[in-house]
């Protein structure tokens, strides 16, 4: 028996639009603390880390742990149905994942699942010389100005500010924001721009970004939920430059 | 002398958003009760009937019938240019059918009247065993909704309850309302979501849809203006499945 | 040392909008008066003038007359990334003309100047029968209006409206505004709709436009700042008719 109720479509449709983007097939684990998700792109450049515990949902009851494996572009597709005020009822049966929508009416989706042989990646454990936080909204700017000179960026934090940037033919494009944070090391990583964005449609999940950087090491991009309940986090391998 | 004054652009332009998608071309009959125009697509699965009695209007005048015919989508063209707070008047010249917007400035338009023998066609007399209102936007919803699995929908009604539903491969989709009416005999039919989709385009005639429905009976579906003077209604021919 | 400071990003968003669809090149010419832009498209067909004085700016300093050569496209990438809220700072180093968008973060964009044969165009001097004031809204819905029926636009203006037409295959279009303007000689021009189109992107200069009109002349289309320190005009030769 497994049956969660959500009052916040929102999060589970901001977190399946990046994570949809990134991989085509997932398996949700859930079990009695709630649910999580593990998951690397195919060319494992991004890993990506869903966690829903318990406490986030207005009901929530698992018996035994269970996984549900689905394809992540079916599942976006009915969760962008879903209207904000709607409540979402998460249960499965024989083959099914069913997703409910209750509002004015009573709308229920039945998702196929997924017949996956499914090794959940465990995320590398990392030590990071800094970590600091950013408005959500700012990165999102940030990327589609470095859109228009680039398709990489590059990613510097030091003291006293936190800086993205690229240099392309017909111009340069920095933006510069100041952390107000404790740093002592400044870090530098270069990454794919697409990647960049691929992670950064889950823009409803957190209003802030918690950043770690390190020279030439993975992004580690981390959104938590104010109840600390939930938290969904990628990790973004750079880009290797022969030069800059 | 035909005129015809409306203050709100909105009844024509939602109205023949939907005519122009189910036929090219359209006779509307002008008389000294109103206007009326009765259509029927090429392929014989959507009939369209929309009636704008003179009390809809803020001014009418009609001394004798007469016979409008047009291009319905160049008509709708000219529409799509009315602003919500435009006045519209419609009047006729030897060739043309004109329509004035008048706001901030006086905007005219003159559309070619076409040359087409046209034998308005009658909607068929049929009796339904079911009748019950549902709120537009919900249908609006419940095409968005079955369209992410299948082509085709199938309306069903009951003592209790209005359901909209589709079977995929990948995933089904159901749609339940309360109607909160008497209905002592269900009903259920299948249609192609394309036709539906068509008719429903009409959004802002009315806020609320009455439907009728049998056992593989055409779906009628009829929006009426609070004042009882305006009405566009719709029969649609239902899909014959060799099972379901 | 060139340095000049804007709060409203809108000015020189709007105007290059409109600039860049003219000309892929431009000049900007810098003294210690202001900015100033004359540019003439490859067919010879639109002169457009854009006159930013010292007044416009919150801070403005230019030690000696200097030559800015942008490509107009670039710049609009740049200038689109502003936001409404943004200060703007101009400034020059050896190679780029840099912007600089203040607001939650400092982004600092640098397009590379390119190396033009520019010789500025002088806009001829026109005595012009007409002179009258008309919403820029209402001019933009009409070439709206019009573009449903045709590719061109007839502009005509006698003592008490201005009007737009055109004549279609398959329909026509007049709008008429009273400009409540001391006009005694009236004129008629006839332009192509694309141009017209790609002067009236600057929608956001000024609220209302100003237009000389001639039998058969250039229209001449000038946008004034209220404070009269900025002003953006445009001149767009008439399309010869063989008759009309």
């Amino acid at each position: 028996m497994f049956k969660a109720v959500l009052s916040d479509s929102n999060i589970l449709k901001t977190s399946f639009d990046a994570i949809s983007s990134i991989v085509d097939e997932v398996q949700m684990q859930a079990d009695e603390e709630g649910l999580r998700l593990d998951a690397l792109d195919r060319s494992h450049i991004t890993f990506v880390h869903l966690e829903l515990k318990k406490g986030v949902f207005d009901e929530y009851q698992c018996d035994e742990p269970m996984k549900i494996n689905v394809d992540t572009e079916e599942l976006m597709k009915v969760l962008k149905r879903a209207k904000a005020e709607d409540m979402v009822e998460l249960t499965v049966d024989e083959g099914n994942l069913i997703l409910s929508f209750e509002g004015e009416a009573r709308r229920k989706f039945k998702i196929r699942l997924i017949d996956i042989e499914y090794e959940a990646p465990s995320p590398p454990q990392l030590e990071y010389p800094t970590e600091f936080e950013v408005p959500f909204s700012l990165l999102k700017d940030s990327i589609q100005d470095i859109g228009i000179v680039s398709d990489k960026i590059s990613l510097h934090v030091n003291e006293e500010k936190f800086e993205a940037s690229a240099e392309g033919e017909f111009g340069d494009a920095k933006i510069e924001y100041l952390h107000g944070e404790k740093i002592e090391e400044s870090a530098r990583s270069i990454f794919s721009l697409e990647k960049v964005k691929e992670m950064l449609k889950a823009d409803k999940f957190s209003e802030s970004a918690v950043l770690r950087l390190g020279n030439d090491m993975p992004l580690n991009l981390a959104l938590k939920m104010a109840s600390d309940e939930g938290e969904l986090s990628f990790l973004l391998a750079p880009r290797i430059e022969s030069e800059e």
